[in-house]
């Protein structure tokens, strides 16, 4: 089976995105084909800072190979680097009706927070379709907030099997249930975009500050407390064995227990747990050579799989003379 | 100076491409750098039978050899070989405003024409602007119709520049006035699509049958003829010596001429003309893979070019990391 997805050269990964989407994908790594890229040329779409988007390109290159991507296990690329992407795009553009981009919840999301429309905002649903369907990716795992582009990517490749006969698998969207439960400092969901996120490669004071800084409710020290309605609790969890989290609940329930003091604790738990990768990520980010050339590999393996795909469209939508 | 032009894959050319477009890009040939390519990527806006955009694909390009497009002397190549047309006209599709897509005419005419709108056809504008930009070219000869995509390219060669720092050359429209002036068969503007057009390859016969259809006047043979209004003498007139358009004035002026007898001549003028070439084209026309070579290395050429223009892009944007 081969599972596909997406990441967004968009900054620093916080632990929201390790225990979702990273964990996931480290586990698709070992018992499927992972084809797994950053969408550089989707974030054109909206970052106009050329060496901006090229730092955080690197930068989400050296995580994922710190945290555990392994090329050898996966196909890891920069999508930039794979021309195929943006040639099948432009076949695609051809079996899609503008009336489905133009009910794309995304764009008139976007336009509605007063973004300013550029076609590549519009285009975007093409580009992952050609994305998803370049490699014939049975499951692509999504947020509920890229569902709709899923359904345009089937829909986009229905049409094109109708004209030319079978030619692209259809995906299946794998509606990731972790994304959605891990809370942020402020309870929401952890995200970037929120400014309640705990990334994951920062100095320990900064990693202090955050911790601190989790909301948790105002009873009082000789107050029993409630685990299951505390974030702190909920934060911690992800870090501790079964046996750990069940301890620090008979503490909840106790009177005593100060929050600041589990704060103190889930730094230094936060702070090790990392550890290994943390010295995996320094030891990369001295090799950034190293990085490109293990990415740039990345793009020659993914493309000999896109190159198969493209072969049988280019002779279909009659390409090859 | 740079010339730019791209060839329509839409099957066999007429004496108002050869005295129009032909004439001039061979002329453009011998003083400039010219880049012609065959639009393949853009004829899937509107084609769906890959059989037969293959086929034009190849015949457009064993035409265009024989009548004297000389790959040493100018770039010539099949868009869809060379990737980065598709990969700047993903770039460009975020320098590129809804509105200009939606007031361009072409756009609107081919909706009001009752075509389906596929998105390809609304993003045309896009990947027109990418084949002018990527070759720097100062100058694209266009016809009256493709005027306003030519403003489109140098819109968003603006916007990018504005962007990034001076990047791309801004074209300028060749207006080619001959295009305009070569009748077909009834006096309109030859055609494929008005029907009113003689093919320069076609068997003696078939030639015959559409030089007998050349519609004229009804004036008798004993009354004079009027050559500044005739069909017939226009056509004509492409062909013969300043010399020989002289003598047939002199017919026309005068009682006793037959129209069915100047047809008669000008089927062996035109035979004539185009012998060299159709010699050259019947054997092109046997070494099929031959001109695939001549194809695939142009687009080696024309890709170098183009390299240049993406490789900067590239760092600009932020897609080189």
């Amino acid at each position: 089976m081969r599972v596909l997805s997406g990441i967004q050269p968009s900054g620093h990964l916080h632990i929201g995105n390790f225990f979702g989407m990273m964990r996931s994908m480290i586990q698709w790594q070992a018992k499927s084909e992972l084809f797994c890229f950053i969408v550089n040329l989707h974030a054109l779409t909206t970052v106009n800072d050329g060496p901006l988007l090229a730092l955080n390109t690197l930068e989400a290159a050296t995580d994922f190979l710190a945290l555990g991507l392994d090329p050898d296990k996966s196909h890891f690329w920069v999508q930039g680097d794979v021309s195929e992407h943006a040639e099948l795009t432009w076949i695609l553009h051809n079996f899609t009706s503008m009336g489905l981009l133009e009910r794309s919840h995304s764009y008139k999301d976007k336009i509605s927070r007063g973004l300013v429309p550029n076609h590549g905002l519009f285009a975007y649903p093409v580009l992952m379709a050609a994305d998803i369907l370049l490699y014939q990716a049975n499951l692509v795992p999504v947020g509920q907030d890229q569902k709709q582009h899923l359904e345009i990517a089937r829909d986009i490749a229905g049409t094109f099997n109708h004209v030319f006969g079978p030619t692209f698998t259809l995906p299946e969207p794998g509606i990731d249930e972790n994304l959605a439960t891990i809370p942020g400092l402020d309870g929401q969901k952890m995200s970037k975009s929120y400014n309640n996120a705990i990334n994951i490669f920062i100095p320990k004071d900064e990693l202090k500050k955050r911790v601190m800084a989790i909301v948790t409710d105002a009873r009082a020290v000789d107050e029993p407390k409630d685990p299951d309605n505390c974030n702190l609790f909920a934060i911690s969890k992800l870090f501790l064995s079964d046996a750990a989290v069940a301890e620090l609940r008979e503490r909840y329930l106790k009177p005593g227990l100060k929050y600041g003091e589990v704060k103190k604790e889930l730094v230094e738990i936060i702070w090790n747990f990392f550890a290994p990768y943390r010295q995996a990520r320094e030891d990369l980010a001295k090799r950034p050579d190293f990085i490109r050339d293990v990415m740039r590999e990345g793009a020659q393996k993914a493309s000999r799989v896109a190159q198969e795909t493209m072969e049988v469209v280019r002779v279909k939508v009659g390409l090859k003379y």
